[in-house]
């Protein structure tokens, strides 16, 4: 075979299994937006069909004559990265044999019904051998991943292709200790902000969240906005769909969710068109990707400037809902509660109840820890970390689902993405000196151009640790993200 | 390989071609009902990959083998029909060159965009060479389907397997000569009814369609219902969602068609649970599941007693409408217009609509007509049939989209669903004395469980004519239809 025709065969082979999980994504949107409540079995034969294909498509044995023969020299610099992340992803799924893969699938989807029973009665042991089968599992696919090396590592590069443990532990341990003094400092200040009085209306709350979208740049004729009971966002290319949810006591929930959101699908949509159907056309990582959230929900919109015109526009809509004035506004907006759950957490705590996850299961995949003392390791961290007691396990290490999907790796990707969007923020306050004139006007278009041009165009075209680094200059380093917090938090609690 | 493990491996072989072939049919609901603008082509591109996959998966040479293989006699009734089935489809796919596919698909996707704009434009030239192409293709692909026999079976096939073309002839042609006497007769009665007059706004309208459905039997925990510009019903098993739109000024059009959509629907929903996700469990043909919208939206939504319930609604609900009484009502509802569009056609020119593209595409197929000469022929069976003249090809040749996507030996089949529920009707009375007295009082329960005891439940299991033989008990004719509409033209009419 010609190399060119190589490229050309596995390129188009790729399209296809890229609008096949393009589909797949469509079909979970679906699942938790319009289905039928009665559709459920039905659909997850659907899901097991299409997955089925999916793995053979990504596993056909072409792949590998065509890799073979592709010659990199007579490559673009996109085919080449297209190439590029092709092979890794083949050579990892070769590795897995299928039996163990669909053991993975079987186990976990069977652990997250029994999570979510063990959560309901708040009791671990009921949780604690199907946890232990799918770590088992998690760590097995490990080694065959690692052939030798750090087990750890290989399930990172699932979502976080490149970045090691090592290199990690140091970016949040830095971190860690910062928090824990910051917080201590913010609890005992002793000061209190008064919360939000009034009914705020779904329709209203709808009005507003569709403004924000707007105003951070959401293109709505590639995409959409629904409710379902956990925010998320889907789907890529020209065809990128958020969701929200409405608590008709707390606004703020659906605001901040929606431009959260809003983030990862503007990363999303902001991807160069011609990586569209490429392995290209997506985020880079999932820290990167969370970065792009991060910084539009807390940096920019949780800003004084961008609160002030938030605030104008609730009186607005709700007329008074019982804070006097813009100032007291941005206090409450971002006021640190005492609380044990990490999606509801402020932005000083979030990043305590990620480090935690980090360290437990580092542990737990390195054998250092056995899932029998893994409550008892969580509550004594947290109580060091947070310095009150974790009241019940729904609160404490039964509050997320990920461990019960498998997700090992994953939970450090939220702590990097808030690191990237401090990175990221510190230069675009450089590039963008007139940044919080607009913000309080609620005109976020040069902000969104800077994310545009420096991040999203790129897709996964760097590595992640590089798209980071080409837009703000050096190794992104935890730093600008602390000095960020304690200065913002420092001026709040009057420290 | 032993029979019983041939079946097993062919009838899940088939589980996942069933799944894929309804996860293409949600994207294509998606595509009329939530897509956003922007990701059109992204779609096709899924699309596509799709259907690829499906083609594969559907000539898969492993399914002769398990044909080969299966021994009948060992297999149950219903495992039996699930071969037929399955190897009927796969003869069929086998014989038509996969080239010869590819290009039907291309041209047909061209064509209808070609269509559109000659349509648009009112020129019938703009469409001719397209058209002549479509019909070109579908005429060999009849041709190596049919291997020496009818073309026009070998089309027909594909929507009402088991009909022929000289049988259908002789029931629809008979139905041809009394609606064209009736219909005469109705426009000569000079007997004309008030129109609608007010708002009727989206909200109270979408209110009381929701009540229609849910009276209509439809199970909103296996279904739902959304807006597109065409009305259509699509999915099946436990996941069969329905569309309509709302004319402010024009309530009928909603309450109608969603009427319309829950009779395909309910037909659907009705399937033995047993057969899901085989080649069992959906509608057994086009013109059975359109004598399931029919018989809803006609004999038993359009009927005295049941107009006279949806009048006491509208009144409630919109106030008085300019129509003073129930008796009225009903006649406004089954009212005879002058027009020229098929879907917007009463029921007694519904059928002279469709009886006409009958015979018309018979002869273009059969090669008795020429593309160049359909307009002419269109318009002069017209004015023979109607008794006035077409204005524009928009109202004539050019209405429909089915000749543009190359669906020749579609259009008998609604017929066909007319003269079905003209049948099952004659006998849900007989079956259901007390029909009349229920449906006054907006109760479908009794007609329902008739339908779903005689015809739903069976899904694919009978052949389509036999499904309807077992409900009536004899072999279908048009004479219970032609008779129903002379009965209740004659006497709105008063002929």
């Amino acid at each position: 075979m010609k190399p060119k025709s190589a490229y050309t065969a596995l390129s188009k082979h790729f399209r296809d299994v890229t609008a096949l999980g393009q589909i797949s994504g469509l079909l979970s949107w679906d699942q938790e937006t319009k289905m039928p409540s009665g559709s459920a079995l039905q659909r997850s034969e659907w899901m097991s069909a299409l997955e089925k294909l999916c793995h053979a498509q990504r596993t056909d044995p072409r792949i590998a004559d065509w890799l073979d023969a592709i010659d990199e020299d007579n490559l673009s610099s996109v085919e080449a990265a297209n190439v590029r992340l092709i092979s890794r992803q083949f050579e990892r799924q070769s590795r897995v044999p299928s039996s163990l893969a669909a053991q993975i699938a079987r186990v976990t989807s069977q652990a997250q019904g029994i999570w979510a029973r063990a959560r309901e009665n708040d009791d671990f042991k009921v949780f604690q051998s199907a946890l232990s089968e799918v770590l088992d599992l998690r760590r097995q696919e490990a080694a065959v991943l690692a052939d030798g090396d750090n087990l750890y590592d290989a399930l990172l590069e699932n979502y976080e292709p490149g970045m090691k443990e090592p290199e990690l532990a140091v970016m949040l341990s830095g971190l860690r200790k910062g928090l824990i003094d910051l917080r201590a400092k913010v609890a005992d200040s002793g000061i209190e902000f008064p919360t939000l009085q009034g009914h705020f209306s779904r329709e209203q709350q709808t009005l507003i969240a569709r403004e924000l979208a707007t105003a951070f740049g959401y293109n709505w004729d590639r995409g959409r906005l629904d409710f379902s009971v956990h925010p998320f966002s889907s789907g890529s290319f020209n065809d990128v769909r958020i969701t929200t949810r409405v608590s008709e006591k707390d606004p703020f929930n659906c605001f901040y969710s929606t431009i959260h959101e809003v983030g990862h699908a503007t990363y999303e949509q902001g991807i160069d068109q011609s990586m569209g159907l490429t392995m290209l056309g997506r985020g880079v990582s999932m820290g990167v990707h969370e970065s792009q959230s991060r910084i539009l929900e807390n940096q920019i919109g949780r800003s004084r400037a961008f609160t002030g015109f938030l605030f104008n526009r609730m009186r607005n809509v709700f007329g008074d809902f019982g804070i006097a004035n813009a100032d007291t506004f941005y206090r409450v907006v971002n006021k640190m509660d005492r609380g044990f759950i990490r999606t509801e957490a402020d932005e000083i705590q979030y990043n305590l109840h990620v480090l935690l996850r980090f360290d437990l299961e580092r542990q737990l995949i390195e054998g250092n820890l056995e899932v029998v003392d893994l409550e008892e390791a969580w509550n004594a961290r947290f109580l060091s970390d947070f310095g009150y007691p974790v009241d019940k396990p729904s609160n404490g290490v039964l509050q997320d689902v990920h461990w019960s999907v498998g997700l090992f790796g994953y939970f450090p990707t939220y702590s990097l993405g808030n690191i990237y969007a401090g990175e990221l923020y510190e230069k675009l306050l450089v590039d963008v000196p007139e940044l919080h004139a607009d913000l309080g006007l609620g005109d976020t278009r040069a902000a969104l151009t800077w994310l545009r041009t420096n991040i999203h165009r790129h897709g996964s075209f760097y590595e992640p640790r590089d798209t980071i680094k080409r837009a703000v200059g050096h190794r992104p380093t935890s730093a600008p993200l602390l000095a960020y917090l304690k200065s913002k938090f420092g001026e709040i609690y009057k420290l």
